[in-house]
């Protein structure tokens, strides 16, 4: 069966990455005989240059008519001089809240092979496996008044979230966990926050039907702690967005290697959304130095959760594994001094295994 | 002359580190031959136990009448199911707003006795020294609307910033990295955030008066990773209530020795606002665990920024300094089997060496 397949490369190194991860997904394509139709759509800064708008009608179409959607990175210097609404990341924002993908999946893993390059000492990270839910559409980010006031003089953001919208991500959370080693971690602000009062609320609400999941509550401020001091005892973590968006940073870069995270943003229905969990990096962009194995493994993702090829998210994520332990080194990886092999080389050593 | 000191205890460890702070200080103004008025307050737990307000006004007019507040730690379980306005917390942000203290000062600096006790690798954390500014009496905090909505089917809470909140800490925040390595940081979200917008746009008026500071913006999710993999490189980081509560708790749990880090609270005039950056920590309450020492170092900062004996605050951060360097731990500090010191062992050294 065909599948339809939206790329959206953005800026940045999001550009080669895409590159790579389209050839990947073409093989997977041809080992099961089919022709997947993969198309390639504008987004944040590239999509400004060319048509004035983040987000274009057109790639609004493109991916709402897919069964997923890739995404590379967005942003860059050249465009952050730009107001709110025309600046590259309001496209990101734009496609998150028209397909609704509510629910951002952010696994946090550690390779043994990259266990050093972590700044924590390596026997606090040897083993640490976890996932961070960050809701993805509410919030901060979209609530309204968003706005200056007072003729400049003073400004307001709001933090708006309906018990429905905080109800259908941590219930996501607690399949999560029910399917994993069973415990759920949820971080807010209830000492403070009226909204994380109510998350904390439904999150007791949705435990009632899930008696085999424990629930911890950890104040965000302590949550940024203990993801440092006891990162192993975490297994599902879940929280509103803005705090996921500090704490799943926060998370990725005690693991030493963020150019392996992938992330999988899902929604009810309608397609999921993949994307690596670093930006655009234009520092090294177009010079063959990015890392693909991040993209790669939310193309595995994506196999997993949108196509339903679970047997093709496992060969991929066994063929970046295979390369990182055979002590393949992308340039992020590498150690001063160590060899590091390019964009294209690593993207076919994997592309070989798969 | 004689000094007024509001003591305010709250709870769990709190009482026992502000107790011994209470004869620290005393050691101080006899050795200047003089008697301070230091008097108690009640608030947090203790304070609605006993009056039904976490903040009663008894200890409002105290603390406005001071030259100074030194406070323990708020909070508990025992409260934790009340209402957001009778909890604990409610009288730490009442007193931090009533005496308008807009700025959080908290130094992050490792000890070279106490490196190996940090998560980070120690070639990361030698010689960390920076300060964190956090606004507030602002923000997320203490924005309106703070409600339920729709029947309760809704909620929100407000981050509010005016210009003018804005500009008094990002000026003390410039004031203090001139007297420093001259290298300010600033944090925002302004990718997404109305407010942070402005709050860089402040920043950059603020800093045309400060030719001889450098400037860098960061994203509070890029700065929650800068902050783990390149700690040595800052010197002061300014931003809003909110991502300054998540990332000083952060930033404290690096130096491994989170019972040693003070913070001081300031406002234009009036009174400051000391306490340690630890917790109630109801959990080793009451049994003479409690490390006093981040609070000695909080009593040090009043002595500098409150009661201008700079003298006296060289020599409690000499003598804490002291204490460490000989290999006296507490029990927070001590590795597992390492002999530690009790609350008023560890106390007594220090107050005999001041
Ligand atoms: C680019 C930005 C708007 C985005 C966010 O804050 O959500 C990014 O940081 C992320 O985490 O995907
Ligand atoms: C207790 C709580 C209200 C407080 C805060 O969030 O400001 C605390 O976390 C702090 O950082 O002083």
């Amino acid at each position: 069966m065909t599948k339809n397949i939206a790329i959206l490369p953005g800026d940045g190194i999001g550009r080669e990455v895409t590159a790579e991860a389209v050839k990947l997904v073409q093989i997977v394509a041809a080992s099961r005989g089919e022709t997947w139709n993969l198309e390639e759509g504008l987004i944040g800064g590239a999509a400004l240059d060319q048509t004035g708008s983040p987000l274009p009608d057109e790639t609004l179409r493109l991916c709402q008519a897919a069964d997923a959607v890739l995404l590379g990175a967005v942003g860059g210097p050249k465009w952050d001089h730009l107001p709110g609404d025309k600046r590259p990341e309001a496209g990101l924002l734009g496609i998150r809240k028209a397909l609704e993908v509510y629910a951002n999946l952010r696994p946090i893993q550690t390779w043994p092979g990259l266990l050093l390059a972590s700044p924590l000492k390596p026997e606090l990270v040897e083993g640490v496996d976890f996932i961070i839910v960050r809701e993805l559409t509410g919030g901060l980010y979209f609530g309204q008044p968003k706005a200056r006031l007072d003729g400049g003089e003073a400004v307001v953001d709001t933090l708006h979230y309906t018990r429905a919208e905080i109800r259908r991500v941590v219930k996501m959370a607690f399949e999560l966990a029910k399917g994993r080693r069973g415990r759920l971690t949820s971080v807010d602000k209830a000492n403070v926050l009226e909204s994380s009062r109510v998350w904390r609320e439904v999150v007791e609400e949705v435990a009632a039907s899930y008696p085999g999941v424990s629930v911890e509550h950890l104040l965000v401020d302590n949550a940024a702690m203990q993801i440092i001091t006891r990162p192993k005892t975490f297994d599902v973590i879940v929280t509103e967005n803005m705090f996921g968006d500090i704490l799943s940073d926060e998370a990725a870069v005690i693991t030493g290697s963020i150019g392996m995270l992938p992330s999988a943003s899902l929604g009810e229905a309608g397609p999921g959304l993949y994307e690596p969990v670093h930006g655009s990096a234009p520092d090294i962009a177009g010079q063959g130095l990015a890392n693909p194995l991040a993209t790669f493994l939310s193309v595995a993702l994506m196999m997993r959760h949108s196509l339903h090829f679970p047997e093709a998210a496992d060969a991929i994520e066994q063929a970046v594994h295979g390369v990182i332990e055979q002590g393949i080194r992308t340039r992020d990886l590498a150690r001063s001094g160590e060899a590091f092999v390019r964009t294209a080389e690593v993207s076919a050593m994997v592309c070989e295994d798969v």
